[in-house]
């Protein structure tokens, strides 16, 4: 219960930041939009969710949450959504089997509508809950990850109700990803490691909206960064951005820091291990904890010791004479480094993506029935609305097309 | 043609570092695709387009081409291109009529296939040679403006032959907006007026692509930056990137410098002029010379003066008291700084817009007859293949998907 | 014991990042040149610390050790070095009466040799235990405000034994203060509150090494940076690196987040709080907790809160109507927020001050009886070769001068 | 006469950025210090330094003034300067010959006091004009290249008049080596070449305030950098503030863009040109045309070039097969490129170093006849009040020290 007092006041703390959000629960508190609907939620449990679950609750729906990461969970917010009456079901560090219960438990809540981060509950419910898909109104997904396995499934046409690709919101995709992912992951390497990254070599593998987020970073704290890349235009970016770019198998040789931001599996294996310097870090932000193979490293490992929480070290063959082989560093276990060894994005990151996800529920509220089983993306106006929400809360003003600069850029007949 | 000389040898340096496009050249040089194909231009007559040109040419065209702006024709290219037997009409400086007079000549070629860059072709054909536009293939278009201003024709149904919007691909409008415009905008600053950057307010108007990549490079050279916006989102993205946003009408009174690159008109007027601090520098690297009203400026003076080669001295009411005024600057007249005092965009970020053209004129002959009027966007293939033809020419290597790898990112049953 | 444990595991880690101390460690062992000495310290006992104190006692030292803040020793290290044997007198959190017990357990230690940071033993010796001062061979400081307390005693014909300005190594002040501070103080305010720096106004107060390196790696955030300063050269710099400059009276009413680096006290206080947004951040990483008044601002506060470990809300008149007052956050109580909620510098960086600490004692023992009582700095070989050392450790290889070159740097017949 | 023209309107145009040597010339009107004074000067004949001869001449002095830099002469400044009765002897492109003709036209005029930027001035008194010395006051040197020969001969006690260090100043060197030489490298290399920073490897020579101000620069132009250095400090700054070190052998080989900036000889020479890639582009920005040996790489190339102004083209041996040979680029002869090829450093840079140069001279004249023959630096009261200057001008306020935190500062009693 301490631990939900301290909850408490880091939801509070969180609210003072998601200004946005807070306008958005305002304006749910009166028109009432979800009462009666059940909401089933498989995000991360931060002091930001929570904000997103009150304010939900505000606009009259019922709770079910659950984490979408098993290190993620920041047990005090846990603690603290419980003591508010919130079914949830999620602790730090659970494993893989609780995993996967307590997805269960969300969705024996017979949802209304499906939130996630990683199209866990909707794979869940696709695979083993088939039932409960004709009372579905819709989902809301969250990550880039999740996108591209719904694309897969909306290809496969196995998808069977509607989804919201929460993610393609400007406000959310260009905020989280680039802004809130670059501080995060930082942040988290510093908790974990205490590293220093100004001279430090940092290899960047993915750049996506993550990427360019985390190397942006990186730089701005004095990192000499390499990117690596499969796709050949975000390769040329990276290049031109002022970044070295090369195979990993090149990058593992001088890299200091490893940071994979992919979305895709075995980005660092042990034959990349095997060719790094003694005392090399590897970390993941990237979504699911198979970019990193730790299994596969842990296996090839003579030994594994746990020095600081969320820094392991694994001894391999090599390194100096003497030494006993050589040691690389894994941060958290490959799961996403910002989440499980810091707190995830600032809340006014989170802000702007969580006003997505409620107007992506009052989307799917307000077209019940209309909408095929497809992934949707939400209309620009709520970019739009969303945007001028922070900027309002952040004081700042900005210019007025007149109505000569209005017909000037609908007209095709004035030239040089 | 000591001029002619000069520009030979500028365009053997641009061909240096057009590496892609000399690919693209040896392609064309076998496969004849353009034969017997009469192509009219209306582009920036600089030794980049003179690169396009022999490209062209390579592949079996025939060109007639003039500018697309009175001040940026390169006067020796032209000489160069004359020299080696294209119709070219074109001289820096060239007043509104004969700038008018030379698009007519272009069209009295009598093209199949149009490159314009800001749509004024396209226009005169629409306006004054309808008849030519049955036997019109198509049309490419170079820049954001000139895509608003065929937009706007296609929804009005104006339009009567298909264009490709070459501005649309990634590897144009993310490189030589973003990258090209930075540099090359703070290039014809400095080479019009030696104005030191570091720890001057600058105030960019507008954050779309060029707006982006000339805020970055103001930061990089030690600006305090200021951007102003009329979307939101942009603004917010402003916000976020660090500068400060506002009203014009409040960075008015605190700007060193003003850069206008909106693709709008009157972004700058006198009412702008009357709040600014002495000495104020302004100029336009947006596109048309009507963001800046230089007329209306030009009408409230007290007196105009140029200082030196493209920056004019205008005193307006107000100053110091006993200096007779107060001093402002405009830069090349209002139009395009980065072509008026410079050299345009640099060979190598050219290099890959070029191609680009290349690649939509093989994609109208190839679609010949199939493409009603409207805009079309190349597919993605060809931003592929040009990113890959450039990242050879650097000698950057890039990871490949294994299939393990490709396998997962297809799939959307692996879960956390 | 557990804590000890982990403190083992912390020192491993450090002394793996810390090669060229290792280097020195390794030469000591050989030469024993500290052998029959007692060094008394007063510094913030951390993982990095600790190996310097391994070091000296590899090199034959005995050592007391105390803290130099109540807020920055890391208990598990405090845990490890007892432990090991060393007299250790510390732990967080301690009252300022325990901390001057502390200082004179070191002092009752009978040291040759003093190692302060901020020059509290000095000043303790000096003014209570002056029957101490012969048998002193000298003392070293760490820090600039040390420096700055000790100048003032040598002015004052107060300094009675020979200290060694070790922050006036360039790889002391121009490493720790700069990329040290720059990084550390990030690190310790998002630990205390996730803050996002990105597109918030910070205000770094001071643009000495500290604030310049602060004020660098908010830039790398994405923040908007505005610096305050009392000397007009340092301001002069500030705005030609970009950042806005003005009063603290002006700052406070636009600031997000406050950071004092200046080593003078009351930089701010409740006159500047009383103009702050709702919301505002305030920290100290200047080394006293003088340099915030938070006494004078609790005074005057209606409900001072800790919201949540190293940071306390404070609610003071003002605010929005109904919510009882404005909201400001102090974090980690005025101390040093990068060694209170944090882990102070990456022991790379400590790496390089500590070699500096280590060639300041050997420096004094072999300059024993013949220095003065005044401020010395340590003469260039030694920055050369702990740059050397370090440069070696990184595996970066440099150029040498050329005889003809160095020929050249020493004559002034040759002219252009 | 049109040449004058055009000068005395961009003489105007820098006076409008010269606001705080506007100030000084103000004062100097009425003191009227330097009545009778004759100053011989041997600086860059730009618009800055008219501007600087213009103050001089208000305070009273005669001037006679030479370049130092055969391709650094504006020549409409020169006309300009000419027209208003100044003794000019310059032209841009003189030849060595006549370089030292006009130095000794200079010195024909007796000159009491004279002003070197590179110290060819007091160099050639020294050797051939010895009878001279006795009426010198005294002599003022503006670079670090003039100070190193100026030290040397103080050494070899060669030295027979006293000189001040200008470039000791804190507004002179970091403010004119590092943001001046920052931009105006860069600027004149994009003048010369037209060529794209972004993305491309960009190789310094040297990291004092030159290298520093340029690599500082070009990272912002989005370059990758790579630093040479031989002195070890340096060299980890470098590495600290994110940049590659290595050996010049090893940079040869990766590089797209060379700048020298270290002061000495044989920075690039043939042997480095071998090992590098073609389209490699060479220039000098340090002081002397010596850093590249452009004759040593003249002799054993195939073919030189003038391929547009300031840029040639060297073919030596390798390069593709067939293509005759490898071509690699040197810009502005060797010469330095911000004054070859653009305008030298922006008038506000100009405008504190040049206060400076008033300052030193007032300081001569102050103290005739007490001064040994020596190198002296300023006071440091002239920088503070040079910093007050220009901060006034650009309408900055700063903060007091209150009499409390004087007091703080001046006291070492009060502790943690």
């Amino acid at each position: 219960m301490r631990l939900a007092d301290q909850g408490l006041r880091n939801i509070e703390l969180a609210e003072s930041q998601m200004g946005a959000l807070m306008e958005v629960q305002k304006e749910l508190k009166k028109s009432k939009i979800f009462k009666g609907l059940r909401i089933g939620m498989a995000l991360h449990v931060t002091k930001e969710t929570a904000v997103l679950v009150k304010t939900l609750i505000a606009g009259g729906a019922e709770i079910w949450i659950t984490g979408c990461n098993p290190l993620s969970t920041q047990d005090d917010i846990a603690a603290a959504l419980a003591k508010s009456g919130v079914h949830v079901y999620a602790h730090k560090g659970e494993n893989t089997k609780e995993y996967y219960e307590f997805l269960n438990d969300v969705i024996a809540g017979k949802p209304h509508i499906t939130i996630d981060d990683g199209c866990d509950l909707v794979s869940e419910i696709h695979k083993n809950h088939k039932g409960l898909i004709p009372s579905l109104i819709g989902g809301c997904e969250e990550t880039t990850t999740g996108i591209i396995r719904l694309k897969a499934m909306e290809k496969d046409k196995a998808l069977k109700y509607p989804i919201v690709a929460v993610n393609d919101n400007l406000t959310k995709h260009l905020m989280d990803n680039y802004y809130g992912t670059g501080q995060s992951t930082l942040d988290g390497i510093m908790r974990a490691s205490n590293f220093l990254f100004t001279g430090k070599v940092c290899v960047v593998a993915g750049y996506g909206d993550c990427g360019k987020g985390v190397a942006l970073r990186l730089k701005g704290l004095g990192a000499n960064v390499i990117v690596t890349e499969v796709k050949p235009f975000r390769a040329l970016q990276a290049v031109r951005d002022g970044y070295r770019v090369m195979p990993m198998k090149e990058a593992a040789v001088i890299g200091d820091l490893f940071i994979t931001v992919t979305g895709d599996v075995d980005v660092l294996t042990y034959d990349h291990v095997k060719l790094m310097k003694e005392g090399a870090i590897l970390c993941n932000s990237g979504h699911f904890d198979c970019e990193i193979d730790v299994d596969g490293i842990k296996k090839k490992s003579k030994k594994v010791r746990e020095m600081r929480p969320f820094m392991d070290e694994y001894t391999v063959e090599g390194g100096s004479l003497g030494t006993g082989g050589k040691k690389i560093y894994i941060l958290g276990d490959g799961r996403l480094v910002n989440l499980a060894a810091a707190e995830g994005h600032p809340s006014d990151v989170m802000s702007l993506s969580f006003c997505g996800q409620v107007f992506a529920c009052k989307y799917l509220v307000e077209n019940k029935g209309r909408l095929k089983p497809a992934v949707y993306t939400l209309p620009e106006d709520i970019d739009i609305y969303i945007s001028e929400l922070q900027l309002r809360v952040m004081g700042v003003k900005i210019d007025k097309l007149t109505p000569a600069q209005e017909k000037y850029l609908a007209s095709w007949e004035s030239g040089t």
